[in-house]
C-alpha cells in the first residue's frame, strides 16, 4: 500500500479542486491510501457532494491553519505549524505517508520542506525542478533549479544535473536520461566562470549523458531530457516564459475582440483555440518536484483543475514507486564517494 | 547632416531588404546622408531596381567581404577586415559617419564594435540592450546587457543602468527614467549576491527613478522603462521568450491545420492572427543598440523587413539627435566621480 499525504487546502481552489481529484485518483489504484490533509469540515461538505465516505483508505487529517499564497515562507514556517502544509510535511517525515501533494505557495512549501525533511546524504541544497513543453507535445524536458537556490555552486548544478537525470529517468523511463547545461552559447568558450566549471564535472558522468551547453531557446527543441542551471537563471527564465505567455494570450483576446468581425472568427475559430490551450498548458505536465530533501515533496500549479492536480498526485505515485529519493542518494553517493 | 552608415550585406535577407529601407528612411529626412556599405554590384543593382541614382546623400562604399550570420565572432574580427561590418564601424571610427546600422551576425558586430570603437571614458563593458513588448502595445520596455558579457560586477550593473535610462530618455522622451533590476522575487532579502550589491549602488542614483526589483514575468507589465540585468542572465531570459513565442506559432499551425474545418477558421481568423503577429512583433521596436561604445552602433534584427530595417535606421538618427554617447559619458563620468 502506498499513503500521499495531500495538502487539499492549496492552490487558487482549494477544496473544490483538491478532493474531487483526490478521489479520481483513488478509483485508479488498488493499493493507495490518501491522507486529505486540511479543513476538516471544508472536506466533509466536499465528500458529502461526491458520495463518497471516509474509509480505510481515505483519511481526514484535520489542520486548522492555511498557509497564504502570498505569505512570506519564512512567516509561514514560523507561524503555521498546523497548517495543512505542514502537517502533510510531518506525515512524510513520521513515515505515514511516502509522499505529500501541494498547490500552496512554492516558497512556503520549499522552505517548510527543507526544515521538516532535511536533504539527503550527499545533496547541499535542494531544488525545484519543472517539466516545459517542447515541439512534440508528448515529450517534456525538466528544467531545474527554478528557484529554490539564488547562489549556486558548479557542485551544485552537478548535483542538479544527477537528481534532474533521476527524475528522468522514473518520469521518461530513459536509462541514460540526456542533460544539457544552460548556457548563452553552445562553443565550448561561451558562459560565464560557473557554467565552465559545471561543465566539466558533467562532463565526467558515467551515470547520464551530458550533451553540452543548451541555450535558452533550445530548451523546447527537445535536444535533452534534462537541462540544468543555477535557480536565480532558472526562475527568471520560466517567469519570463510564463510572461510571454500571458502576454501573448492578452494580445490575442485584443485581436479577437475588436470588432464584430474579429469577435464572429473567435467564435469558429474557437475549437482552434482550445486545442492550441491544450497543448501549451496540458494537465500531464502538472507536479514540478522538490528534489533532494529525504521525502517526495510534488509541487502542483497554484491554477491547477481537478484533471491536472490529480495528475500531481500521479506523480507522487510514480515517483514512490521508482523510489526517487533512494536512488538520488544512491547515484550521489556512488558519483561523490563518500559523503554519506 | 547627419551621416549613417549602414552594413547592407547583413540580415536574413541582405541588400534586398535594407537597400529599399535606406531609400525609404531618406524621402523621410531633409538632413541626412546615407553610405550603403557593401558589394557595389548588388547595391548598384537594388538602386536600379528602385530607379534611384547615387547622389551627394547616398553613398556607395564597396566591402568585398561579408561577415556570416553564424560566423564565430573571433574569426570574423580577425579575417573579416574588409567586410561591410567592419567597413560601416570604420567610417564611425575614422567621424566619417555618425552612426552605423546593421542586421549583421550579433556577437561579429559587438566584437568588431568593442574593438574598432573602443568602450566610452568611465565604461567598462559596453552592453547589449533590446526593446521587448509590454500590455500597452504603445509601450516598451528596454532590457539590458542581453548578453555582451557572460560574467558582471555590481558596478557593471550600475552602468548598464545608466546607459540605458540614457537611452530610455532619449527613446521614450522621459526625463528621469524608471528603472528595474531584475531578480527572483521583489522583496529586499531576495536575490544573490551581485543583484544586492547592484542594488545599493542603483539606490543611490539621483539620475533615474530605482524602482527595485522586478520578476521576470513583470518585465512586460511596464513597471519600469529598463530593467536590468547581467549578460548571462538576459541572455538567457530573452531566449527563451522567443523560445516559447515560436513554440506557440508552431502550436498555433498545428491547431489551425490538423483538418478540414480548423483550415477554414484559420482563413476566417486570418486578419485577427495577422493583427496578433504585428502586435507581438512590431517594426517599431527593431533597433536594439550596442552602448558604452565611442560611437552608435544600431543593431537591427537579422529577419527585418523593409519598414522595421528603416525604424533601425530612424532609432540610428535618433540616437545622433540626442547625442546618446556623450550623454552616457557625462552621466557616467558625474557620477561615477574623476573615471573620466
Amino acid at each position: 500500500m502506498t499513503t500521499i499525504a495531500i495538502d487539499v487546502m492549496g492552490g487558487d481552489h482549494g477544496v473544490t479542486v483538491t478532493v474531487p481529484a483526490a478521489l479520481d485518483t483513488l478509483k485508479g489504484h488498488k493499493n493507495l491510501n490518501l491522507v486529505l490533509v486540511g479543513d476538516e469540515k471544508a472536506i466533509e461538505e466536499e465528500l458529502k457532494k461526491a458520495k463518497v465516505a471516509v474509509s480505510s483508505n481515505l483519511i481526514i487529517h484535520h489542520a486548522p491553519q492555511v498557509v497564504g499564497m502570498d505569505e512570506p515562507p519564512a512567516k509561514a514556517l514560523r507561524g503555521k505549524r498546523d497548517s495543512s502544509m505542514r502537517l502533510a510535511l510531518d506525515l512524510v517525515k513520521e513515515g505515514k505517508a511516502a509522499a505529500c501533494v501541494s498547490a500552496g505557495n512554492t516558497g512556503a512549501l520549499m522552505a517548510m520542506a527543507h526544515y521538516v525533511l532535511k536533504t539527503l546524504p550527499g545533496i547541499d541544497r535542494p531544488a525545484i525542478i519543472g517539466y516545459l513543453p517542447t515541439y512534440d507535445i508528448n515529450k517534456s524536458v525538466i528544467l531545474l533549479d527554478l528557484g529554490a537556490n539564488a547562489n549556486s555552486t558548479a557542485e551544485d548544478l552537478y548535483q542538479f544535473a544527477v537528481m534532474g537525470a533521476v527524475v528522468a529517468s522514473a518520469h521518461f523511463n530513459v536509462e541514460k536520461p540526456r542533460v544539457g547545461l544552460l548556457n548563452i552559447g553552445v562553443e565550448q568558450i561561451k558562459g560565464n566562470e560557473l557554467v565552465k566549471a559545471a561543465s566539466e564535472l558533467l562532463a565526467k558522468s558515467e551515470f547520464f549523458n551530458y550533451i553540452g551547453y543548451v541555450e535558452g531557446d533550445s530548451i523546447f527543441k527537445g535536444v535533452a531530457d534534462v537541462v540544468v542551471c543555477d535557480g536565480f537563471v532558472g526562475n527568471v527564465a520560466l517567469k519570463a516564459m510564463e510572461g510571454v505567455v500571458h502576454l501573448i494570450v492578452h494580445y490575442a483576446k485584443t485581436a479577437f475582440t475588436r470588432n464584430i468581425f474579429s469577435k464572429i472568427a473567435a467564435l469558429i475559430a474557437m475549437p482552434s483555440l482550445k486545442y492550441l490551450k491544450r497543448q501549451i498548458e496540458p494537465a500531464h505536465r502538472n507536479g514540478a518536484g522538490l528534489v533532494g530533501l529525504r521525502g517526495i515533496v510534488i509541487k502542483s500549479h497554484g491554477w491547477a483543475n481537478r484533471c491536472s492536480f490529480a495528475n500531481a498526485i500521479e506523480e507522487a505515485i510514480l515517483e514512490v514507486e521508482k523510489n526517487v529519493p533512494q536512488k538520488i542518494g544512491e547515484k550521489v553517493g556512488k558519483i561523490l564517494g563518500d559523503n554519506c
